[in-house]
Protein backbone atom coordinates (compact mmCIF):
# COMPACT_ATOMS: atom_id res chain seq x y z
CA UNK A 1 0.00 0.00 0.00
CA UNK A 2 1.27 3.84 -0.72
CA UNK A 3 2.56 5.78 2.12
CA UNK A 4 0.90 9.19 2.67
CA UNK A 5 3.67 12.28 2.82
CA UNK A 6 4.94 12.99 6.15
CA UNK A 7 3.18 15.38 8.42
CA UNK A 8 5.68 18.27 10.11
CA UNK A 9 5.20 19.85 12.67
CA UNK A 10 7.50 23.10 14.18
CA UNK A 11 8.31 22.88 17.83
CA UNK A 12 8.87 26.18 19.43
CA UNK A 13 11.68 25.67 22.23
CA UNK A 14 13.22 28.48 24.24
CA UNK A 15 16.77 28.37 24.90
CA UNK A 16 16.43 27.56 28.41
CA UNK A 17 14.75 24.44 27.59
CA UNK A 18 17.66 23.66 24.51
CA UNK A 19 20.60 24.62 27.17
CA UNK A 20 19.29 22.27 29.79
CA UNK A 21 16.96 19.41 27.98
CA UNK A 22 13.12 19.07 28.52
CA UNK A 23 10.32 17.11 28.07
CA UNK A 24 7.23 18.33 25.67
CA UNK A 25 4.30 16.47 25.76
CA UNK A 26 2.64 17.08 22.09
CA UNK A 27 -1.61 16.33 22.01
CA UNK A 28 -2.14 14.65 18.68
CA UNK A 29 -5.62 14.32 17.46
CA UNK A 30 -5.48 11.43 14.45
CA UNK A 31 -8.16 8.99 12.80
CA UNK A 32 -7.76 5.52 13.91
CA UNK A 33 -9.22 3.00 11.31
CA UNK A 34 -10.90 -0.51 12.86
CA UNK A 35 -10.61 -4.07 10.27
CA UNK A 36 -13.77 -2.72 8.76
CA UNK A 37 -12.26 0.11 7.27
CA UNK A 38 -14.51 2.68 9.58
CA UNK A 39 -12.83 5.41 11.13
CA UNK A 40 -12.82 7.29 14.36
CA UNK A 41 -10.50 10.06 16.01
CA UNK A 42 -8.57 9.45 19.21
CA UNK A 43 -6.35 12.22 21.21
CA UNK A 44 -2.60 10.61 21.60
CA UNK A 45 0.36 11.86 23.78
CA UNK A 46 3.54 12.05 22.37
CA UNK A 47 6.27 12.37 24.07
CA UNK A 48 9.24 14.72 22.53
CA UNK A 49 13.06 14.55 24.76
CA UNK A 50 14.81 17.24 23.67
CA UNK A 51 18.44 16.35 24.51
CA UNK A 52 20.71 19.22 25.77
CA UNK A 53 22.38 20.98 22.81
CA UNK A 54 19.74 20.33 20.25
CA UNK A 55 20.09 22.87 17.81
CA UNK A 56 16.88 24.45 15.57
CA UNK A 57 16.13 22.38 12.94
CA UNK A 58 16.49 19.12 14.88
CA UNK A 59 13.74 16.14 13.42
CA UNK A 60 11.82 13.89 15.28
CA UNK A 61 10.26 11.33 13.47
CA UNK A 62 7.30 9.41 15.21
CA UNK A 63 6.72 6.49 11.90
CA UNK A 64 2.79 6.02 11.07
CA UNK A 65 1.08 8.24 13.46
CA UNK A 66 -0.59 10.11 10.96
CA UNK A 67 -3.99 9.67 10.32
CA UNK A 68 -5.41 5.84 9.35
CA UNK A 69 -7.09 5.50 5.70
CA UNK A 70 -8.05 2.08 3.96
CA UNK A 71 -5.57 1.09 1.84
CA UNK A 72 -2.61 3.54 2.93
CA UNK A 73 0.20 3.24 4.94
CA UNK A 74 -0.66 6.03 7.83
CA UNK A 75 1.93 9.08 7.53
CA UNK A 76 5.01 9.80 9.86
CA UNK A 77 4.57 12.77 11.93
CA UNK A 78 7.84 14.52 12.01
CA UNK A 79 8.13 17.29 14.75
CA UNK A 80 11.22 20.16 13.97
CA UNK A 81 12.63 21.90 16.77
CA UNK A 82 12.63 25.63 16.57
CA UNK A 83 14.31 28.31 18.82
CA UNK A 84 12.82 30.77 20.36
CA UNK A 85 14.18 34.55 20.28
CA UNK A 86 15.56 35.20 23.71
CA UNK A 87 16.04 38.57 25.81
CA UNK A 88 19.45 38.30 26.37
CA UNK A 89 20.99 35.38 24.20
CA UNK A 90 21.61 34.34 20.39
CA UNK A 91 22.77 31.44 19.56
CA UNK A 92 25.74 31.43 16.87
CA UNK A 93 26.59 27.40 17.03
CA UNK A 94 27.54 26.47 19.81
CA UNK A 95 28.38 29.81 21.20
CA UNK A 96 26.07 32.20 23.32
CA UNK A 97 26.39 36.19 22.29
CA UNK A 98 25.13 38.89 24.20
CA UNK A 99 25.12 42.48 24.03
CA UNK A 100 26.08 44.90 27.20
CA UNK A 101 24.96 48.44 26.63
CA UNK A 102 28.01 50.79 28.49
CA UNK A 103 28.80 53.82 28.80
CA UNK A 104 31.81 55.29 27.21
CA UNK A 105 33.29 56.35 30.87
CA UNK A 106 32.61 52.58 31.86
CA UNK A 107 34.08 51.39 28.47
CA UNK A 108 37.42 53.80 28.99
CA UNK A 109 37.16 52.90 33.32
CA UNK A 110 36.02 49.60 33.95
CA UNK A 111 33.23 47.89 33.79
CA UNK A 112 31.58 44.35 35.45
CA UNK A 113 29.39 42.27 33.29
CA UNK A 114 26.74 40.70 35.55
CA UNK A 115 24.78 38.04 34.16
CA UNK A 116 22.47 35.24 34.35
CA UNK A 117 23.22 31.87 32.63
CA UNK A 118 20.37 29.83 31.07
CA UNK A 119 20.48 27.41 34.07
CA UNK A 120 19.99 29.90 36.50
CA UNK A 121 22.93 30.92 37.82
CA UNK A 122 25.01 34.39 38.42
CA UNK A 123 28.26 34.98 36.39
CA UNK A 124 30.32 38.27 37.30
CA UNK A 125 32.91 39.06 34.75
CA UNK A 126 35.09 41.83 35.32
CA UNK A 127 36.64 43.75 32.39
CA UNK A 128 40.32 45.37 32.89
CA UNK A 129 40.78 45.94 29.29
CA UNK A 130 39.66 49.39 27.57
CA UNK A 131 36.48 48.11 26.25
CA UNK A 132 36.52 49.66 22.18
CA UNK A 133 33.67 49.23 19.58
CA UNK A 134 34.64 46.03 18.26
CA UNK A 135 35.92 44.24 21.82
CA UNK A 136 34.76 40.96 22.33
CA UNK A 137 34.59 39.09 26.12
CA UNK A 138 34.78 35.45 25.51
CA UNK A 139 33.95 33.10 28.04
CA UNK A 140 34.84 29.73 27.31
CA UNK A 141 32.49 27.22 28.54
CA UNK A 142 29.27 29.31 28.77
CA UNK A 143 28.04 28.62 25.83
CA UNK A 144 25.48 25.84 24.80
CA UNK A 145 26.19 22.09 25.72
CA UNK A 146 27.18 20.61 22.95
CA UNK A 147 24.79 18.12 21.31
CA UNK A 148 27.25 15.16 21.41
CA UNK A 149 28.97 15.74 24.72
CA UNK A 150 26.63 18.20 27.27
CA UNK A 151 29.74 18.18 29.68
CA UNK A 152 31.56 20.57 27.21
CA UNK A 153 30.28 23.63 26.15
CA UNK A 154 30.46 26.74 23.50
CA UNK A 155 31.66 29.86 24.32
CA UNK A 156 29.54 32.86 26.04
CA UNK A 157 30.89 36.09 23.80
CA UNK A 158 30.18 39.44 25.38
CA UNK A 159 29.54 42.00 23.08
CA UNK A 160 29.39 45.69 23.62
CA UNK A 161 27.35 48.57 22.42
CA UNK A 162 28.82 51.92 23.82
CA UNK A 163 26.77 54.99 24.61
CA UNK A 164 28.62 58.33 23.78
CA UNK A 165 27.59 60.92 25.16
CA UNK A 166 25.55 63.39 22.61
CA UNK A 167 27.34 66.72 23.25
CA UNK A 168 30.50 67.93 25.24
CA UNK A 169 30.84 71.15 26.95
CA UNK A 170 34.12 72.93 25.84
CA UNK A 171 35.36 72.51 29.54
CA UNK A 172 34.69 68.61 28.97
CA UNK A 173 37.04 68.80 25.35
CA UNK A 174 39.65 70.99 26.76
CA UNK A 175 39.61 68.44 29.82
CA UNK A 176 39.46 65.40 27.63
CA UNK A 177 42.41 66.92 25.29
CA UNK A 178 44.79 67.96 28.64
CA UNK A 179 44.17 63.98 29.37
CA UNK A 180 45.44 62.28 26.61
CA UNK A 181 47.81 65.20 25.80
CA UNK A 182 47.03 65.92 22.43
CA UNK B 1 22.76 29.88 -40.33
CA UNK B 2 23.49 28.86 -37.05
CA UNK B 3 24.68 31.74 -35.13
CA UNK B 4 27.66 31.26 -32.38
CA UNK B 5 27.20 32.15 -28.43
CA UNK B 6 27.95 35.01 -27.53
CA UNK B 7 31.86 36.26 -26.84
CA UNK B 8 32.16 37.75 -22.97
CA UNK B 9 34.93 40.11 -22.55
CA UNK B 10 35.26 41.76 -18.29
CA UNK B 11 36.17 45.57 -18.73
CA UNK B 12 38.06 46.29 -15.31
CA UNK B 13 37.07 50.30 -14.99
CA UNK B 14 38.07 52.52 -11.75
CA UNK B 15 35.89 54.25 -9.97
CA UNK B 16 37.38 57.65 -11.27
CA UNK B 17 36.27 56.48 -14.76
CA UNK B 18 32.51 55.16 -14.08
CA UNK B 19 32.42 58.67 -12.16
CA UNK B 20 33.94 60.96 -15.06
CA UNK B 21 33.16 58.51 -17.84
CA UNK B 22 35.48 57.35 -20.43
CA UNK B 23 36.40 56.43 -23.48
CA UNK B 24 38.08 52.54 -23.77
CA UNK B 25 39.66 51.19 -27.08
CA UNK B 26 39.58 47.61 -26.54
CA UNK B 27 42.01 46.22 -29.35
CA UNK B 28 40.63 42.54 -30.68
CA UNK B 29 42.01 39.64 -33.03
CA UNK B 30 39.44 37.80 -35.00
CA UNK B 31 39.08 35.54 -38.21
CA UNK B 32 37.27 36.95 -41.21
CA UNK B 33 36.31 34.61 -43.80
CA UNK B 34 36.44 35.54 -47.84
CA UNK B 35 33.63 34.20 -50.04
CA UNK B 36 35.61 31.36 -51.27
CA UNK B 37 35.62 30.58 -46.73
CA UNK B 38 39.30 31.19 -46.36
CA UNK B 39 39.77 32.87 -42.94
CA UNK B 40 42.36 35.05 -41.95
CA UNK B 41 42.96 36.40 -38.81
CA UNK B 42 42.75 40.51 -38.53
CA UNK B 43 42.76 43.23 -35.66
CA UNK B 44 40.56 45.27 -34.85
CA UNK B 45 40.07 48.25 -32.44
CA UNK B 46 36.45 49.06 -30.88
CA UNK B 47 35.35 51.99 -29.17
CA UNK B 48 33.77 51.30 -25.52
CA UNK B 49 32.06 54.85 -24.48
CA UNK B 50 31.65 54.46 -20.72
CA UNK B 51 29.30 56.86 -19.52
CA UNK B 52 29.00 58.53 -15.69
CA UNK B 53 27.25 56.60 -13.58
CA UNK B 54 27.59 52.80 -15.30
CA UNK B 55 27.43 50.22 -12.71
CA UNK B 56 29.42 46.96 -12.58
CA UNK B 57 27.50 44.47 -14.59
CA UNK B 58 26.65 46.95 -16.99
CA UNK B 59 27.00 45.51 -21.11
CA UNK B 60 27.98 46.82 -24.07
CA UNK B 61 27.41 44.24 -27.44
CA UNK B 62 29.18 44.14 -30.73
CA UNK B 63 26.55 42.41 -32.93
CA UNK B 64 28.25 40.09 -34.68
CA UNK B 65 31.98 41.19 -33.76
CA UNK B 66 33.35 37.23 -33.48
CA UNK B 67 35.60 35.03 -35.50
CA UNK B 68 34.33 34.36 -38.76
CA UNK B 69 33.07 30.54 -39.74
CA UNK B 70 31.85 29.07 -42.61
CA UNK B 71 28.07 29.16 -42.81
CA UNK B 72 27.67 30.55 -39.39
CA UNK B 73 26.66 33.92 -38.25
CA UNK B 74 29.50 35.58 -35.92
CA UNK B 75 28.77 35.49 -32.79
CA UNK B 76 28.83 38.93 -30.81
CA UNK B 77 30.99 40.42 -28.90
CA UNK B 78 29.56 41.31 -25.30
CA UNK B 79 31.76 43.25 -23.08
CA UNK B 80 30.72 43.52 -19.33
CA UNK B 81 31.90 46.87 -17.12
CA UNK B 82 33.11 45.57 -14.08
CA UNK B 83 34.17 47.94 -11.12
CA UNK B 84 38.13 48.03 -9.82
CA UNK B 85 38.26 48.39 -5.60
CA UNK B 86 39.11 51.54 -4.90
CA UNK B 87 41.68 52.81 -1.70
CA UNK B 88 39.53 55.41 -0.49
CA UNK B 89 35.42 54.84 -1.82
CA UNK B 90 32.79 51.93 -1.60
CA UNK B 91 29.96 52.03 -3.99
CA UNK B 92 26.43 51.33 -2.60
CA UNK B 93 24.69 51.90 -5.72
CA UNK B 94 24.62 55.61 -6.45
CA UNK B 95 26.02 56.41 -3.00
CA UNK B 96 29.80 56.29 -2.23
CA UNK B 97 31.02 55.11 1.10
CA UNK B 98 34.12 56.12 2.91
CA UNK B 99 35.85 55.10 6.07
CA UNK B 100 38.07 57.67 8.18
CA UNK B 101 40.38 56.29 10.81
CA UNK B 102 39.85 58.83 13.99
CA UNK B 103 41.47 58.58 17.16
CA UNK B 104 39.05 58.81 20.33
CA UNK B 105 39.89 62.49 21.29
CA UNK B 106 39.19 63.54 17.69
CA UNK B 107 35.84 61.90 17.92
CA UNK B 108 35.36 63.91 21.20
CA UNK B 109 36.76 67.18 20.84
CA UNK B 110 35.67 67.40 16.90
CA UNK B 111 37.02 66.19 13.91
CA UNK B 112 37.29 68.01 10.13
CA UNK B 113 37.03 65.38 7.31
CA UNK B 114 39.57 66.16 4.42
CA UNK B 115 39.16 63.78 0.97
CA UNK B 116 39.72 64.24 -2.43
CA UNK B 117 36.66 63.67 -4.62
CA UNK B 118 36.93 61.17 -7.87
CA UNK B 119 37.06 64.75 -10.20
CA UNK B 120 39.56 65.35 -8.14
CA UNK B 121 38.36 68.24 -6.05
CA UNK B 122 39.23 68.65 -2.51
CA UNK B 123 36.60 68.64 0.38
CA UNK B 124 36.59 69.69 3.76
CA UNK B 125 34.24 68.90 6.09
CA UNK B 126 33.93 69.85 9.89
CA UNK B 127 31.99 67.47 11.69
CA UNK B 128 30.37 69.95 14.85
CA UNK B 129 28.50 66.53 16.15
CA UNK B 130 30.64 64.05 18.75
CA UNK B 131 31.11 61.33 16.60
CA UNK B 132 29.88 58.03 18.39
CA UNK B 133 30.71 54.35 16.64
CA UNK B 134 27.77 53.83 14.25
CA UNK B 135 27.90 57.86 13.25
CA UNK B 136 27.37 58.68 9.36
CA UNK B 137 28.32 62.10 8.16
CA UNK B 138 25.91 62.25 5.01
CA UNK B 139 27.48 64.88 2.27
CA UNK B 140 24.77 65.03 -0.39
CA UNK B 141 25.36 65.26 -3.75
CA UNK B 142 28.67 63.75 -3.52
CA UNK B 143 28.32 60.35 -4.50
CA UNK B 144 28.39 58.54 -7.79
CA UNK B 145 26.38 60.54 -10.68
CA UNK B 146 23.47 58.94 -11.99
CA UNK B 147 22.88 57.28 -14.79
CA UNK B 148 19.88 58.53 -16.09
CA UNK B 149 21.08 62.04 -15.37
CA UNK B 150 24.62 62.45 -14.29
CA UNK B 151 23.73 65.96 -12.92
CA UNK B 152 22.33 64.76 -10.40
CA UNK B 153 24.34 62.54 -7.98
CA UNK B 154 23.93 59.93 -4.93
CA UNK B 155 25.37 60.48 -1.33
CA UNK B 156 28.88 60.63 -0.08
CA UNK B 157 28.21 58.43 2.98
CA UNK B 158 31.39 58.81 5.92
CA UNK B 159 31.65 56.30 8.72
CA UNK B 160 34.52 56.39 11.14
CA UNK B 161 36.98 53.79 12.79
CA UNK B 162 37.71 55.37 16.40
CA UNK B 163 40.44 54.00 17.42
CA UNK B 164 40.66 53.73 21.47
CA UNK B 165 43.69 54.20 23.55
CA UNK B 166 44.95 50.65 24.61
CA UNK B 167 45.50 51.48 28.29
CA UNK B 168 44.37 54.16 30.78
CA UNK B 169 46.51 55.82 33.42
CA UNK B 170 44.75 55.54 36.62
CA UNK B 171 45.19 59.65 36.67
CA UNK B 172 43.26 59.45 33.32
CA UNK B 173 40.43 57.23 34.55
CA UNK B 174 40.06 59.44 37.36
CA UNK B 175 40.33 62.35 35.13
CA UNK B 176 37.83 60.97 33.07
CA UNK B 177 35.05 60.08 35.71
CA UNK B 178 35.54 63.82 37.38
CA UNK B 179 35.19 64.94 33.59
CA UNK B 180 31.81 63.04 33.15
CA UNK B 181 30.54 63.40 36.49
CA UNK B 182 30.14 60.21 37.39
Amino acid sequence: PRKSSPVETTVPCSLEELYRGATKKMKISREIADISGKTMPVEEILTIDIKPGWKKGTKITFPEKGNEQPNMVPADLVFIIDEKPHSVFTRDGNDLITNEKISLVEALTGYTVNLKTLDGRSLSIPINNVIHPSYEEVVPGEGMPMQKDPTKKGNLRIKFNIKFPSRLTSEQKAGIKRLFGS
